[in-house]
């Protein structure tokens, strides 16, 4: 008989048990956090921006900006007045659970209510490193064109949300919102979809909603 | 005495050398390459449709297109009637040397002059590996804003052109031109510049005369 060879049944990843001790230490503290990705200037920062100034009379926020290099983003937040922590990834392209990790040792987590992490920009290697938060939102805009989910269909499967950011040059490209829902519909069914402008306004409040929505159920359950 | 340890004065990693093998390929061959870089949705695919139109009565063109996933770039090509060859990564986020080289395996090299590669849409990851290709163009867009070279540096250091794409959006988005382009001259002095719309056609001269110029002192020297 050959010895006993050992089954293991779920291998987590050097990243994985990292992103659990995130969330362990998030729910700890009653800390609800979102990963926000995005391609390159489909306006992430506009976003947390414009969430910021809606709901930071009623919730504490807290911002992790991951960037290749500089502190423009989270110069920009800190600005709005709350605690901001940069983390320069030093050329990767994504972030990864060891990096929120430190984000999270520089924040004082116990006076937080939401905490938004924004990811690099890019609109691939993100979604296959999992960070512990709660929900993982991804944020398309017109300009980039409707085809990206055929396209880059992995970072569209595994999304809570799907913002569409940008709908105020609508009329300047050729983009058919029928074609880029059904496109993302058949990636992630019944995925919660916002099409909204940072820049004039319009649509916020549905993704808005759903963001504090969300906040309140985790915050109560 | 010990053992004399050997110095191995340069390593190529196996990506570079596949580049030198693709480039000794493209030479035998008298075919000039060029890789198109670019965040998604930038407008790769519409530059390449406007370069094959306006050149193809004059350059024998052939193109590798690379993505994700799916075949609609390829098929826009090919509707040109000049060779195509979609390259699917399989959800890697670049090309490589040896997708490239699957790519030249598929094509009528010995009928080639002009080799577009187009790579996924992708601000990080492409600039770290080697093609073998001859020159390496970025492509910009309005949309993205200002601020990308500061933010994604290693991708702007590298190339041989900056493309700046859809300027007759200008009007619609807060975009300063000069302080793009001191980003982009910063990481990169004196690269070639070429602020253009895809969509108008404005500026595509200054692009086409570069890119012919470039082609033809290559297929003289």
């Amino acid at each position: 008989m050959s010895p006993q060879v050992p089954v293991v049944e779920h291998i987590l990843s050097a990243n994985d048990r990292l992103a659990e001790a995130n969330r362990a230490r998030l729910d700890a503290a009653r800390v609800f956090a979102v990963n926000l990705m995005a391609s390159p200037g489909a306006g992430k920062t506009s976003l947390i921006l414009r969430t910021i100034r809606a709901l930071k009379d009623r919730w504490r926020i807290a911002v992790v900006e991951g960037d290749l290099a500089s502190t423009l983003d989270a110069d920009r937040v800190a600005a709005e007045g709350v605690p901001a922590v940069q983390i320069a990834t030093g050329g990767e392209c994504h972030l990864d659970a060891a990096m929120v990790r430190s984000g999270l040792d520089r924040l004082p987590l116990d006076s937080v209510d939401l905490l938004i992490v924004e990811n690099v920009g890019n609109l691939v290697c993100p979604a296959e490193f999992r960070l512990g938060v709660h929900r993982n939102v991804l944020i398309a805009s017109v300009p980039e064109g409707d085809d990206k989910p055929y396209k880059y269909p992995p970072m569209y499967r595994g999304v809570d949300a799907v913002v569409l950011n940008k709908i105020d040059v609508l009329p300047a490209f050729e983009f058919n919102i029928e074609y880029f829902r059904r496109g993302v519909e058949a990636l992630n069914p019944g995925v919660a979809f916002f099409p909204l402008s940072c820049k004039t306004g319009e649509g916020l409040d549905g993704w808005l909603d759903w963001l504090e929505g969300e906040l309140r159920a985790y915050r109560e359950g």
